[in-house]
């Protein structure tokens, strides 16, 4: 796969998309917290109590759905796969649960909070010896229906990339003006990168 | 600011846009590097050798894009302004100055090598002593015409946004399959977060 990777990368052809491994996985869960402290702590309050207009989330907002995350979704979720495989869907999560508190607390705090969940959250993964086999395993999702633990965990990964993103997201839409004509080459300004 | 964007965040307005402010601005640059520490060192080669298809880039790529930018694009540009004025236009860039060399190197080498440049740039822009009327000189971009210091400068800012935007996008479309139907709710993961 590394080798392939690469020549394609030389090539400039499409990659084969990874499949899920934990070996993989882990290493990018691991980081987001190391990267989240990096990029936010000790930010001016400019960057980050702002959102994106309308009902968009601000940096706060989005920490505190991350922190929530660990809580009711990741490790809960894949013990209920293997304990309940298919028979009973995942109870649902709240995605805006406790933001009014989220938006009042230092974000320095929420950082901590934050890796501190993750933390424990990998120790328990760790602590389920999952195998190969495990990750065929089936649940059900309340919307998807049948999903399995290996796609829950590759979503875990995705949905700390995808919150990482949306909160450099909401930093460079506040210079959306400043940057002048750039902003023609500068997606993310636009609010779409 | 800070109190107008808050209530703008509670009532899910649409902030103002940020002026452009050193003071507010130098905190993001100097966050970078370590911010790509804590996000690429050390992470499995299947995440950072790969691109999003096509002509795309990889993370060593994308870094070594950086790292040229320090050197040629930001400190320069902005002394070319100070300099000249509008009567010169800013010499050309080369968006993909040394890639191959990238591709070639670790990325921790890579990333080691953007923190050390982005430091001398930081103590430079200081050395130039800017004034909030220097922010308003200007310089003539080859393709852009009349620019302003000051958008010159938060493009230096959202540059940086749109490339640690860029890198968590080329890894989340990695796991594009590998999350399975939860792709719809993970716009990053199908390149467009």
């Amino acid at each position: 796969m590394q080798k392939a990777a690469l020549d394609d990368a030389r090539t400039g052809a499409q990659n084969e998309a990874m499949h899920f491994e934990l070996a993989t996985a882990i290493p990018v869960l691991e980081r987001t917290p190391a990267t989240l402290a990096a990029l936010l702590v000790g930010l001016p309050r400019d960057w980050t109590n702002v959102n994106e207009g309308q009902d968009s989330w601000t940096v706060h907002e989005i920490v505190g759905h991350l922190i929530h995350g660990e809580r009711d979704d990741w490790v809960p979720r894949a013990r209920h796969v293997l304990q309940w495989g298919t028979s009973r869907p995942f109870p649902p999560f709240d995605r805006t649960f406790g933001f009014a508190e989220a938006r009042e607390r230092p974000l320095a705090d929420l950082v901590q909070e934050f890796a501190r969940c993750r933390q424990e959250s990998l120790a328990a993964l760790a602590a389920l010896r999952l195998t190969s086999a495990d990750l065929v395993r089936e649940g059900r999702h309340p919307e998807f229906g049948v999903v399995t633990l290996g796609q829950h965990l590759a979503t875990w990964v995705a949905h700390d990339l995808t919150h990482v993103s949306q909160i450099v997201r909401v930093m460079a839409v506040q210079y959306r003006d400043a940057v002048g004509p750039w902003s023609r080459y500068l997606r993310v300004v636009r609010g779409v990168g």
